[in-house]
């Protein structure tokens, strides 16, 4: 064990979901103090006080997964003419919301003490088009969007605010086990995948801790893909 | 005058708004039957009757700007912690949701007969960070990557679907007259892009029509920034 | 028959192959006046010689293809440890140092006028690596990059240099006849194109006019990618 | 002190240039066993004895810089018309062909043993134009696509070959001391720079770390610019 998180207090959302679990292991691991919050965030308010109740947050980690109701993540293509209008309103309240609201909420404290990491878990589709994945993907769009653009106007304040986009990770929300356990399923993702593997969670949460320590001393505003090659 | 767009119908949103006023002077002169619209998008009912009305549609010309009341782009920092919901979700209601139910509704005429072309007039924003700009990103971010996803989707089926991603074109909507008559202003802008000019609404006009005529016709979900070499 | 390129003359190397044949046809039909060169590319004072031969150059189509003894583009992964020095060094020779000669020998006459284009025909491989075509991708990355920086200086004096980025189109020189008359090779490649079919020389060719026309005004040293959507 | 790098064997080229001094610090500070070279790469056979004296190569640093005798970057206008043509093939000489030669040379024994770390030192120029560079840049763009396709190549070998490109790092090859002294020079630089200040070495070593250990696990063939944000 090393202890490159000593004495950081480190807030992540969803801790539940997607590199949640992965990064309050490995976090925890490295000496971190954590809160795993693993609340709704229903609106702005109900964050302002995830927020508050965290105290000093050292590292916003910003994992955003969801909503459980959807189906899971396929690379099939659907009939684009066809997506509803309640799914992309759920991927705006799930993914791009609470994103914008804890940064929101976060930033001050981060900015009045000339330091802080926020590290975004996002989405390396906005990178490299999937079929089916149109709406998905339109959130995952704004979500780097803003990452880039938030992470450019307060890099001179001394945070870094930067993000992973993963792709092909194994993770509860997405690429779940179930989906996985079919073995042609499986097949069809690794023949994509230059490295001819799934990613796993430590592989994310390995880069998650990169991006909230030294490494990001000097980047800002940048969504890094994490995808075995896939988007190389 | 050439006749580029001879016998073609081609429907444009937001038509007196941002690129629209241009494109619609282009296109005509090329020969275009234009559907110029200049209606409110309120919801996909609205947008579905919108596509009725105009019957057959060769180029869906997916120009979208707003909303009015907002203030205009600017690179100037302001206040991250202070962005307010509501205007977010104006980009989201003026920017993003009329955009995919445009296409929605368009789409299946396109397949149907297996031939069309959208050309979508989003942003350069999220490829560059403008400090200031963050939701607004955030919004033409989300169009971007539904524009690279629906175009992949959709090209094996006969149908373009590309966009034009301006930035630092003087238009209706941000970089207006009334902004620019500001020398400063003008100057500050000029000196960060390279063709030392800004640009004017028959650049973009002139990069619409390739994507709405053969120029595309290898093309697939692509944004291509039309910025005088910021981006690059 | 339009006639877009009416009293330009255009000077168009390699233009025996890659998209050089695809690209005089079209740019004929248009009204061009064309000096179609086929020499060989040996050293500067050679494409010195070239460039004072043509005259005025409205536009230049730096259009570059080779060697011809090496085998064929695939995307079949070769032995990584084994690339030739010889062979990248033939990249360098037929791709790399006649684009910088050919920009070198033609800017001063159009930066004199305050007028040019400059059309590059490049490579989207950069963009998306393909197994096996490491020395080949270094050799069009060189290029890429060369455009990319060029365009921005040169933006400011009138003179638009861009280029298209081919990948899965057919031509002489890399998707050969040959190569393609083979199904399974044919079927692999559209496998992997979001169009589900290779591009044409048509394809580029209309890109290529377009860039050496209005389309480009306000573009400045952008590759744009031509893939179906692969690089999407 | 942690021991990241414990018993894992470093070879970094180009050691007492560009990237190499910081990263011979961090490592060693880490752990890890280092073989500073600090020779010249006339020819493949000079680089393939280097890598057989150097025995087990668990990380290579494939750091490149040079050559010295050119002028420093900087980032005003050159006379893009007179580069000249033995400046390229020093570039070629001193950045491409030793990344070429050291890459294969090494890969053998990483592909035996099934597992290694190639951390390329590249450049940001590529992704954003600084005029007056466009031959630095097009060697640089030969890098990093080289780094891109043979990292998709090997990454299912369990190799991982990743690199960092730099820009606005002080280093003692580009933005050294003596050009930074000049109080308008360093400047004009920081104004550009969204972090507000230039990057030091230890900023990039640190990524560099980050690529040669466990953050790279699932990354393939990437370049991850580094910049205070001036890429983003």
């Amino acid at each position: 064990m090393t202890s490159r998180l000593e004495g950081r207090r480190v807030l992540v959302t969803h801790a539940d979901r997607y590199i949640g679990p992965p990064i309050v292991d490995l976090f925890k691991k490295e000496g971190a103090e954590i809160v795993a919050d693993e609340t709704d965030y229903a609106n702005a308010d109900a964050v302002r006080d995830v927020v508050e109740r965290s105290g000093r947050i050292d590292v916003l980690v910003a994992n955003f997964a969801g909503p459980h109701r959807l189906m899971p993540v396929t690379n099939m293509l659907t009939d684009v003419t066809g997506f509803r209008d309640e799914d992309f309103q759920s991927y705006l309240d799930e993914l791009v919301w609470p994103l914008l609201w804890f940064v929101r909420a976060t930033l001050p404290q981060m900015i009045e003490r000339g330091a802080g990491k926020i590290v975004g878990c996002t989405s390396a589709t906005p990178m490299r088009a999937i079929p089916g994945l149109n709406i998905y993907s339109a959130a995952r769009g704004a979500q780097n969007a803003f990452v880039q653009t938030v992470g450019a106007e307060v890099a001179a304040k001394g945070v870094q605010f930067n993000a992973l986009g993963p792709a092909h990770i194994e993770n509860n929300m997405y690429y779940t086990d179930e989906m996985l356990s079919n073995e042609d399923v499986r097949e069809q993702f690794v023949s994509q995948i230059p490295a001819s593997r799934l990613g796993v969670g430590a592989d994310a949460a390995a880069l998650a801790l990169a991006l909230a320590t030294e490494a990001s001393d000097f980047l800002a505003g940048q969504v890094i893909p994490i995808s075995g090659g896939w988007t190389t």
